[in-house]
């Protein structure tokens, strides 16, 4: 049986990164860890690591992509959360016969090799989850 | 220096227990440690318990109070991020000399003695942030 291991990060859509690092790091003292350009996804990504899981601020570079779109209708906040899975081909196998929707029916592998796959909101309760194995 | 350890918890307000239940629970095989009612809050809880970090499901018991307005007005989701400090008072104090603006200017205590307070979501981006010293 595959199963949820952790909280690996809660991702937070930003309007404007150096406002929201006057927050995360320099009131709250959280150490950044990497502020990362991610071309792929058009956004630029802070990550700010704790014990166990991982704070991640996003921010949309351009205004076509699915975070611009998401800050634009939703305004800036949570964004999603993901859960560490120690199968996730196994998992997502599971999910389908469960009848949850999905966003990424087959794993999607990131440059470093972790693969990853979103789950629909919709099956959720309005939560954007993302699965994640190491 | 007060300091951020780790994610506490990420809760996620639904509309009802049974259906999100049948997700984080049935589909994502995540051990349901306690279902709870917490009439102060006037709402059930369910702790769902990861290494290093739950997921809560707070669903509201009645019209009238904070979550839910929060979820008739937002619909459901994540609601806010738990973030576990060694020091709140410290920290509380921190913040105020930053300038954020705090729901809790001093800590609450829980029946179980944890204290906890809320930053108010102006100062973080949008994001309902609880700090927890357990």
């Amino acid at each position: 049986m595959p199963k949820i291991k952790s909280i690996h990060h809660v991702a937070v859509v930003v309007e404007d990164m150096e406002k929201s690092l006057a927050f995360w790091r320099d009131a709250l003292g959280m150490e950044l860890h990497e502020l990362r350009d991610v071309p792929a996804e058009k956004s630029q990504v802070a990550f700010l690591p704790l014990d166990g899981a991982e704070v991640e601020l996003v921010m949309p570079t351009t205004d076509d992509s699915g975070i611009a779109k998401y800050l634009a209708k939703r305004g800036a906040g949570m964004h999603h959360i993901c859960l560490q899975v120690d199968d996730i081909v196994g998992m997502l196998s599971q999910l389908k016969q469960k009848n949850i929707r999905l966003i990424n029916e087959e794993p999607r592998k990131a440059d470093d090799g972790k693969q990853y796959a979103f789950i629909h909101p919709e099956s959720t309760g309005g939560v954007l989850v993302e699965l994640y194995q190491i």
